[in-house]
C-alpha cells in the first residue's frame, strides 16, 4: 500500500512540475473548464434542453471535442467541423429525398449503398497527405452526419427544421469556443513555432561551443558544473527529432489570422526551411559527439595546436547562431550577422591553415624516428581532423543558411 | 477550366498510386463503409431508433470515432471510450444527486463549479505524457459525458435507464468495430512496426552499399541505372525520421491481443532500441553523403589503394544489416550472424590496417618534394579518411547492436 500511495505522490509531483514549468498549459485547462461551465450556463438561463439528447449535447460536444491547445489546431478544427457538417447535409438529404421517391422497396437498398460507397471514399481521402493535412477532422465529421442524416427515419422537411436548430447549436458552441480561446491569453501555433526554431537555434549554439569546449579542455575543469554542461550538450537533440512537431505547427499557424509580430501571409515555410537546416546541423554535432566519446585521446602537443583555433571558430559559430536567433527573434536584419559570418569564416581559414601547417611540424618527426611509435600518432591525428571537420562542414552549412534563409525571412 | 480539370485529373492519378501502392487502406476504407452499412442495417431491421437525437446516433458516432487504421489504435479507443463513460457517468450522475438533494438555488452552482474543476483537470491530465500515451482519448471521453450527464436536466432514475439504453448501443457500435477490423484482413500495429524496422534496415544496408560504391567508383558506370540508385542512397531518409511513427505503433501494438508470429508480451520495446541503433547508423551515414557530395575529389591514387578495403567493408556491412532484416523477418537466430559480423570486423581490420601503411608509401613523396603539392593531398587524404571513419563507427555500433540486441528479442 505504502508503494502504491508513493507511485499516486511521484504521479502529482510530475505533474505539478509540468504546470509550474508550462503555466500556458494549466490556462488552457481552466479555459476548457470556462467554456465549459459557459455552455452550461447558456443552457441553464434559458431552458432550451430537451434532455441528453437533445440539442444542448451538439454544444457542448463541439466545445470538448474542438478545443485544442493552440488557436490554429481549434480554427481548423472548428472551419473542418463546419464544411463537413454542411456538405454531409446536403448530401445527405438528397440522398434521402432519393430514396424516399424511389419506394418502400428500395429505400433501405439505396441507402445502405450510399453510406457505403461515401465512407469508404471520405475514409480513403483521409489517407491522401494534402488533404490528412488540412481536412482530416473534416472527413470524419463528413462521414458522421452523413450516416446519421440518411439513417435518420425522418421526412425531408424534418429533417431540415432538424438541420437549422443544429447548426444553430453548433454556432453556439463554436463561438464560444473562439472566444474564450483568442481572448484569454491565447496560445498560437506560429508564436510556438516561432520560439521552438528560436530555442532549437540557441540550443545548438551551446551545443556546438559545449562540445568542442569538452573535447579540448582538460575534463578536471569541467567536472564542477557537469550537469549544466551535459544538459547543454544535449541540446541538440531536441532540434534532432522536432520534425513532426514543426510541420504541423506550420500546418496550423496558416489557420491563424495575424496575431502580434506576425502578418497574415507570414512565410511560415521558412520556418521549415531553418528547421531543416538547424536538424542538418545538429546531425552534424551527432557525429561530432561521437568522436567525443570514442575513446582514443588527442595527444597533448595536437590538443595545444588545434585547440586555440577550434574553441575560437566554435565561439564563432554559437556567435552567429545566437545572434541568428536574436534576429528572429526580433524579427530585423542586423548589420551584425554580416560581420560575425564574416569572422566565423576567418576563423575557418585560419584552422584550415592551422591544419595545413600541421604536418610539416607533428607527422615529420615520427616518420623519421620510423619505431612502431609511429602508426598511433598518425591514427590520432586523423581522429582529430574528423573531430574538426564535421565543424567545419557544420560551419559551411551554416554560412550557407545565413546567407541564404535570412535575407527571405526579414524582409 | 483546363487547368481546373488537370489540378482534378492529377489528384485523382496520386489518389490511384496510394491505392494501388497500399492495398491495405483500400481494404481499410471499404472495412469503415461495411461497418457503418451493418449498423445501418441492424437498425433498418428492428424499428429502433427513435429520430436522429435517438439511440441510433451512438452507436454511428463510435464506429465512425473508433474505427481507426490499425487494430491495437481501435482497440486502444475502443477501452477508452468504454472506460471514460462509465467513469464519467457515475461520477455525474453522483454530482448530479448530490446536487439536487441540495436544492433549486445551489444546484446550477455546484453543477457548474463541478464541470469546471473536473474539466479542467481532465484537460490538464492530458498534457502528462504517461497519461497521454494510453488515455489521451479517454479523458476526452470523461469530460464529454460528464459534462452531458451533468447538464441534463433528467431525474437520477431517468439517468440510470438511459445509461443503459446508451451503454447497449455503445457496445453494439464498439462489436461491429472489432469484428470488422480483427475479422477481415486486419492490419497490426505490432506487424507494422515489425514490417518498418525491418524495411528500415534494409534500406540502410543499400544506403551504405550505394554511399560507398558511388564514392569509389567511376561516375560513368553508376550513371546508368541512376534512377534506381538515387532511391537506394535516399534510402536511410526513412529511418532517420521515423521516430514518432515508431514510438506511437510500439505504444499501440500493446493493445493487440497475441497475433500470427506475436506472442501476447512481445518485447515491443526492444523494436524502439533497434530502430533508436539504427537512426544511430543513419546519423553516420548522413555525415558519410556530405562528404561525398563535398568537391574536393578522392586523388585516383589514394582511390585505388583505399576502394577495395572499403568496399569490401562496406559490403560486409550491408551484409550484416541484411542479414540481421532476415533474422528479424524470421525471428530465428541464425549462426550465419556470428560469422558475417567476424567478417566484418576483419574487413575493419584491413581497413586500419591499410590506413596506417598509408602513411609510409603515399604521404612521404609529397612530403619529401616540399612543394605546395603536398598540401592539397594531405588534406584530401584526410577527407578520405573522414569518409571512412563513419563508415566504422557505423560498423562498430552495428556490432554492439547485434551482439546485445539480438541476444534478447529472439530468445
Amino acid at each position: 500500500i505504502e508503494r502504491f500511495f508513493l507511485k499516486i505522490w511521484r504521479f502529482l509531483e510530475k505533474a505539478w512540475s509540468i504546470g509550474a514549468s508550462e503555466p500556458k498549459k494549466v490556462a488552457h485547462c481552466l479555459k476548457v473548464g470556462l467554456a465549459l461551465s459557459l455552455v452550461s450556463l447558456f443552457y441553464y438561463m434559458r431552458p432550451l434542453y430537451d434532455g441528453v439528447g437533445g440539442n444542448a449535447m451538439w454544444a457542448v460536444m463541439t466545445v470538448v471535442v474542438v478545443f485544442e491547445y493552440t488557436v490554429g489546431a481549434m480554427l481548423c478544427k472548428c472551419v473542418n467541423r463546419v464544411i463537413g457538417t454542411f456538405l454531409a447535409a446536403s448530401l445527405g438529404i438528397g440522398v434521402h429525398w432519393v430514396a424516399t421517391q424511389s419506394g418502400q422497396q428500395f429505400e433501405p437498398i439505396i441507402l445502405g449503398v450510399s453510406v457505403f460507397l461515401l465512407a469508404s471514399a471520405a475514409t480513403f481521402s483521409r489517407f491522401i497527405p494534402s488533404i490528412k493535412a488540412a481536412f482530416d477532422y473534416g472527413a470524419m465529421i463528413f462521414i458522421l452526419t452523413f450516416s446519421l442524416v440518411s439513417m435518420s427515419g425522418y421526412r425531408v422537411d424534418e429533417l431540415l427544421v432538424l438541420a437549422q436548430t443544429r447548426v444553430s447549436t453548433i454556432g453556439i458552441g463554436t463561438s464560444i469556443c473562439i472566444f474564450t480561446s483568442m481572448l484569454l491569453c491565447p496560445v498560437w501555433a506560429g508564436n510556438e513555432l516561432h520560439l521552438l526554431i528560436i530555442r532549437n537555434t540557441e540550443k545548438l549554439a551551446d551545443s556546438i561551443d559545449g562540445c568542442v569546449a569538452e573535447y579540448f579542455n582538460n575534463n578536471e575543469d569541467i567536472k564542477v558544473n557537469d550537469k549544466d554542461l551535459g544538459k547543454k550538450l544535449q541540446g541538440y537533440k531536441c532540434a534532432l527529432n522536432s520534425k513532426a512537431a514543426e510541420e504541423s505547427m506550420a500546418n496550423l499557424a496558416r489557420w491563424e489570422p495575424p496575431h502580434g509580430q506576425f502578418d497574415f501571409r507570414h512565410p511560415w515555410k521558412q520556418y521549415l526551411k531553418i528547421g531543416a537546416a538547424i536538424r542538418n546541423c545538429a546531425f552534424c554535432v551527432e557525429s561530432l559527439r561521437s568522436c567525443i566519446d570514442s575513446e582514443t585521446q588527442v595527444p597533448e602537443f595536437l590538443r595545444k595546436n588545434l585547440s586555440d583555433a577550434c574553441t575560437r571558430l566554435s565561439s564563432q559559430c554559437s556567435q552567429v547562431l545566437k545572434e541568428l536567433a536574436m534576429m528572429m527573434k526580433t524579427m530585423t536584419k542586423s548589420s551584425k550577422i554580416d560581420l560575425s559570418v564574416g569572422e566565423m569564416n576567418i576563423a575557418v581559414q585560419e584552422l584550415q591553415n592551422g591544419l595545413k601547417s600541421l604536418p610539416n611540424s607533428l607527422l615529420l618527426p615520427p616518420i623519421h624516428e620510423n619505431d612502431s611509435n609511429r602508426q598511433p600518432i598518425t591514427k590520432q591525428f586523423a581522429v582529430s581532423l574528423i573531430d574538426i571537420l564535421p565543424v567545419a562542414t557544420a560551419v559551411s552549412l551554416l554560412t550557407e543558411i545565413v546567407g541564404r534563409i535570412e535575407g527571405i525571412v526579414e524582409e
